[in-house]
């Protein structure tokens, strides 16, 4: 007999096992984060590409809409080498082309890494945030006691069985099973075996890590439904992690054309690319990803060179410029909701499946 | 609340919503269907490489050891062109090259295609299969109607909502529903979207298929245990279909090299692959796979070019250059166990799960 009142519920304080992806990028506004925690799930602010003072201004202004939990997502990550000029030049001719073919005549690249990790981090430390969640890799040791020493609980994201035992060595205490069904960046740590990421499917991993761990496990990857939560627990999860719906719903902070490609788009539209942020991601097939015919450059200098022609697809209503990442289960997908009406539905629908 | 007495149970007249994919190459011999199939699930004989007379034999040989329902596997796909003198002498060398590797100095390579399918499913309508599967694509219109006039049941396998609504129409009773997590071939009809065949996960796109046809449709691809065939249930599916866990039977006609590959390997080893066959198909890493360094020969030419490679390495108990299928949920499978066995255990799992 599955019960819906999981031992994440118990750790993390909410009601309803049921995470809402923090998903970097502006998408996490405080009003979604908001309405995902008053609604019994866990909201996640995507701050890993914001400045610590925004992430500061962000946790002010969702817990003035929200006593309840929330958690905030950032990428634990080694820059790379600064890519060469030589090798820039070819990225940015690249740009300057694919400029043209979205009818714009200059764009403004840069190829920086503002690297704010170390300050991002001490933002959640001061402001005593319930949450801390990680992707790409594990926070340092010392950054895991002072977390622990604040009272935070940490989850992390994993992509293989190996990654989440040293997770768990880590001191991580919950372990977010992403399969390759996810949309997004692959959370894989190491990209020497798998160069576009593990791509083990959720189905598969979730069983498979709940062997191996001992801490809770949540599901991320196709979860989307009532049905998706049951499976979930009955792999042995103890909840599952939301991106693609909580993506579509109106209080996502994603541009309309975004929105209107996550509605359209069907199972197997989505693809693995790096031309975006030099990190495999799984999102919607587009002109870009067609179009950009070389290798990127090393993340997170792909992400601030391809900034330029993000923001000019923007400008244009242009979702064939855009990142549109998504997962796998999106054929659901159809409209817009509120937050907590989603919630309502996913929790009325496993419900009517377990009882 | 979930029932595992099923519709599949219903219409294929068995006990357990599990069957036994129907994998070609001689891993399924009569014992391993019997036994699938007299403890209450569906054995599947994978016929899509044997001779007519073959097959015949080996539903002769079935039928001696059991009275219940089975199956028989066919792949629906039209051979390619076939391949130039060139590109046979490159693909030649190449095989060559990797027989010296293998420490093997001649080599019988063939580069035929014999195409047996009207015989072999002559045969199968001659003894009045129970049931008819297949993989690759679907079974023309007229055969369609020879199969409905001798009360046999067709399956489908597809991997897209597309393919499924398309097998829906064809007449088919039942829809394999194959996500990215499984071993062997993919079943992609077309592979001019998706070169390695449509990747969408088991947990993504079981609901989905669900969601787009009426008649029942099983999962496959990673499920393997108690909680995956709970889980397929609660995503909307009448049942499993399990392939790899079948494999490291006792009564599974692989290679103990294989058998043992499949023991030691991990979620994360597994590939998509078309250097065996000229097909896309998922299985476990190894020299062969790494050395053969270019475009293989379009399926089924590839198929039969490799086989005196395949058979060295049998000789020699190489695991190294045998085609080493296997799905992504590999950690539990760990020991030889009787089909029966199997079976059991799947079920007191589900039973604890949902009861």
């Amino acid at each position: 007999m599955i019960s819906l009142k999981t031992k994440l519920c118990t750790l993390l304080n909410i009601e309803h096992p049921i995470i809402q992806a923090g998903m970097a990028g502006g998408a996490t506004t405080p009003e979604l984060i908001a309405n995902v925690s008053n609604a019994g799930g866990l909201g996640t602010l995507g701050a890993a590409y914001m400045k610590p003072e925004d992430i500061k201004k962000a946790i002010h202004d969702i817990r003035k809409l929200t006593a309840k939990p929330f958690s905030v997502n950032l990428f634990c990550v080694e820059n790379s080498d600064k890519p060469g000029d030589e090798e820039k030049n070819i990225v940015k001719n690249e740009l300057l082309r694919i400029g043209r073919d979205l009818g714009v005549s200059e764009l403004d690249i840069k190829f920086n890494a503002a690297d704010y990790f170390d300050e991002q981090f001490q933002v959640l430390i001061d402001e005593k945030v319930p949450i801390i969640s990680t992707a790409f890799g594990l926070l340092p040791e010392e950054k895991v006691k002072q977390a622990k020493e604040n009272g935070i609980i940490i989850t992390s994201m994993i992509t293989t069985v190996e990654e989440a035992i040293l997770a768990e060595e880590n001191g991580v205490d919950i372990i977010i099973v992403q399969g390759s069904d996810a949309g997004g960046h692959r959370g894989t740590f190491d990209l020497s075996k798998h160069k576009n990421g593990a791509d083990v499917g959720t189905f598969s991993l979730v069983p498979q890590v709940a062997d191996n761990v001992k801490i809770p496990v949540v599901a991320a990857g196709g979860a989307n439904d009532g049905r998706s939560l049951a499976a979930a627990l009955a792999l042995g999860a103890s909840g599952v992690q939301i991106g693609t719906r909580f993506l579509s719903s109106e209080e996502a902070g994603i541009h309309k054309a975004y929105k209107q490609k996550l509605f359209d788009s069907k199972e197997d539209d989505t693809v693995i690319t790096k031309v975006f942020s030099g990190r495999p991601a799984r999102g919607i097939l587009n002109t870009f990803i067609e179009e950009f015919s070389m290798d990127p450059l090393p993340y997170p200098y792909q992400n601030t060179a391809t900034k330029s022609i993000r923001g000019a697809a923007a400008k244009n209503d242009d979702g064939e410029y855009m990142s549109l990442w998504a997962g796998q289960n999106l054929r659901p997908v159809v409209k817009e909701q509120g937050a907590a009406e989603i919630i309502e539905e996913i929790m009325d629908g496993a419900r009517k499946i377990l009882e």
